[in-house]
């Protein structure tokens, strides 16, 4: 299991990490990079040319503002690509979304929300867990446990407020 | 390869039929349902466990106005699940973009474009194509095709306008 | 006279609470869940399950971003059910807004303001008022003195701005 | 069972009707106005006046625009007010939304989708049944039947695409 | 000269004074009120007829949210009514704003900056300025003045960059 | 009584007829001109600085898009200046609105409704009334007959509904 | 003078017909392509490598939804590119406003108005005055011409309304 | 060499000052000026006038909110006008980029991101880079190095996560 996660900029680490963080729970081997669509296209062409034929299984890209990179990325391959809008200092990350999301037919960007770097992982895993079956079950097993943290913290609510 | 598509109501059939002709084009085995999240959960629940039994591989949902069918079939599977928003008569879709696109952590949805189903049968491909290696190679040669039918596209405005 | 109160998540609580104090100042019996549309849909149907048979006469809920469990819970029963859109990090509850407001025909959740919860409150009481005469009449003594104190504010002013 | 519907302007009707006869189809006395916060204060402030004696229990209100009407209706009664934004030329009715969810704390108004006529005709229902238990029957026996309208719904489309 | 300056809330004090300040300064005689339109509308309409005939020139009215202050007293006079759209906690006040410009025919306000206090003085100086010369004059002096003021400013960037 | 009426470009002129009959009934005289703040500027500026001195009581301007026009005119002169923001093609005349009503502090511009020329003309009617007492009382006439055929509107839907 | 137009799909063509109009009126060798950033990313390359070295002055660039093609050129040539966001079938071209507008630092795309072609032609006549004095001179008479267009304009108005 | 950097307001320049920096890191004279159209239109007038002879080559603009200022300039002028849309208190610069890029035909402004006034700069030089080709060779050489801060960028974070 292979993830390759891209971002446009070094300062959208702190945004992403949760994903990276995520996928290395997963025992996923990440390659973490950082290529922006704009300054470094031929080096991200040629990471994205390596992932084609790695064995890399999904790529998640993020970017802010004219989100151009999950777009980009997504035209140098046909592994599934997903994208993080990121939100920037104005309009919350209006911009990135629509720049991520509003792609054109025949090349897709698999969106999550703004600054959804959880489920980006967490979309991964699901994509690869229809390849791998223990994965699959493995997330299967933290839905039950979310559910399980789920009631927990309703018993918790209803212990508060109903004593 | 099976996918199944679920869409909130008759009346987005039209908008949702493309992704249904691309899928099976790629023959893919196709279960449609009209199934909405509000009017008729037990019988989508249902649906959705026998998809995470029977070999289905992705799940495309599409949705208008407050569009909570694609969240709620997230959270009864760890298939991956993708999310197509249709405008509606009025705020051109942006209600069920946001809908769909702002998924809560654990429980990610692939959205796509507004009305973008297209789109949304490209990435279901691009998922399966990590499965099925044949699937990939025939994605990669339509690539190719779609970058021969770019050049032509180009020559012939080449040709209209430099004669 | 009962409400049930259910939020998305344990961190909604601090937006949320205002709401319970109102009713309960009200002497309404008030039923407080965390119960996620996503993440507990099961123990969510038990639960309006439950309020459809047990007396309640309305349901307040609140959710933030891809904001479900409005219209959710509103599949479930033929109960009135309100619903608090709840700002998140971006886009100031835009999101929330959207994906409760714009149910489709036949499945109404009364909307109130972005992070409302009073109003939420005071909808419940309207709406128990049609059946409860007595919190009718504390209903309208309390516009009386809403109505007085905002007299009140006005002279302050008039005070202020005039001597 | 008791409802009054207000319109802002006679071009409002052909968007509020609708509601008017869902509320007549389910055998509810229904008083219907153009009264216009603007334009017709007084009257409008007249029969709200009545409505809060003659037995209503719900009063519908629709506007555009800046719609004022549900928000100047609310704070003339204690009776629960439910206000339907409406479309207009421009804006696509987020202007009509603004102006009647986002009310101040101790005047709500339970608000509805944009041009959601039929959907503020079901929550007044919804709201009588907690008093009237034969109206309640009756919204639930409908559920049941939308919902077996959606099963049928859904085995039209296998029946379309499996066959 | 006489101009009323009227407010939803005593919270909105602090940022509709700029508006007292210019006025005062301007010798002209200022009422102030905090009468919200749905929480004091007997009060508010008896203030505005009283305006009506007390020589009052301009009105100025300041709320949030789902504003149907100025709205509403444009409807309770022929005087011209200046509307400031006041920001809350989310949206940034462009709920305020479609709620005070988007007036139907008939009942106009004159809506200025969201928070623009400053200029809503500005703007009821220009309009009393058609009716007492004086007033014009001064307001051409203080034109002149900021004109100065803007080429001072002018001059010391020049200084600032070019020394 | 003197208004002039500016527009952008003529073909705005449809939108901004309405005034113009509007100030037309009301005898006010009328001077119409196409005068672009960004094509025609110094013969704008020689006309609004005409209006400064031959007893013009209100500029009236109308401009869409990147809407200039009215606060360049506001600039001209501290006669009070109304701005109607046009829709275009695209954006349901929200650049207009923005582009007219964030005016900065100093140079008001009173800002209707998108597309909202008769209320550009009753404004500009009900400043003149502080002037103008014969105006006003016309004003107050017409308020009364608005009055009175709104209720004969709310009488034909009565009729309509309850015979 | 040499300028090259490129859009991203031929379905853009009769959008940016204006632009190639006015350029080829002022003698300017226009070289037109269709090449997606997405689709034909490599053909894309080559043409700009070939732009950086052929003398062309100026790039225009027209695409729709997430546009990243505007900025894929400007990371591709030190050339002035300008960007032209078109609108499509949702969202009035906010989608690609905003694509485009949004550039990150160090690498600028100069935008013009949503579907604004024929801006994007004169903004580069006038990048290119700065370097061919009798195409400025050529600029500046057209300012003029388009000044008294604007007059005589304005006299047919002045002509409609006041004979 | 010579860039005239216009804004609206003193207070606008400490989001301006980054433009003129780069600008002087790269020989241009610099001529930096607080012009608002508003409230020192003659001044501006006078100032883009002294642009149009004395060799400038690019003038950039900066304001906020109703942002009139870059339009006008390019109203003055046929050199090429950059516009930069600065946000302000609310609406996170909307307002001004909505008056800045909508401009009508013929009056053209090269408009960047909210605030971005690095690649107005940016623009500016490559704007100039076509008349000047050692200043065109020097940014050639700033994008290489840009890529090879990129590239080293990737290398500090393959070296953060893969060692």
């Amino acid at each position: 299991m292979k993830v390759a996660v891209i971002m446009g900029s070094t300062s959208d680490l702190a945004k992403v990490e949760p994903a990276i963080e995520i996928l290395k729970n997963h025992d996923v081997e990440v390659a973490v990079r950082v290529l922006s669509a704009h300054r470094a296209h031929d080096a991200l062409k040629d990471f994205v040319d390596t992932l084609n034929h790695d064995g890399t299984d999904v790529i998640i890209t993020a970017a802010g503002m004219a989100a151009a990179l999950p777009g980009v990325v997504a035209a140098m391959t046909t592994l599934p690509v997903i994208g993080i809008p990121l939100s920037g200092a104005v309009l919350d990350g209006l911009d990135a979304l629509f720049s991520i999301v509003q792609m054109p037919s025949g090349i897709p960007v698999a969106t999550v929300a703004v600054n959804g770097s959880k489920n980006a992982a967490h979309l991964a895993l699901e994509i690869m867990g229809i390849k791998y079956p223990e994965l699959r079950e493995r997330l299967n097993a933290e839905r039950r446990q979310m559910h399980d943290d789920a009631l927990k913290a309703n018993a918790d609510i209803i212990a508060k407020y109903e004593n």
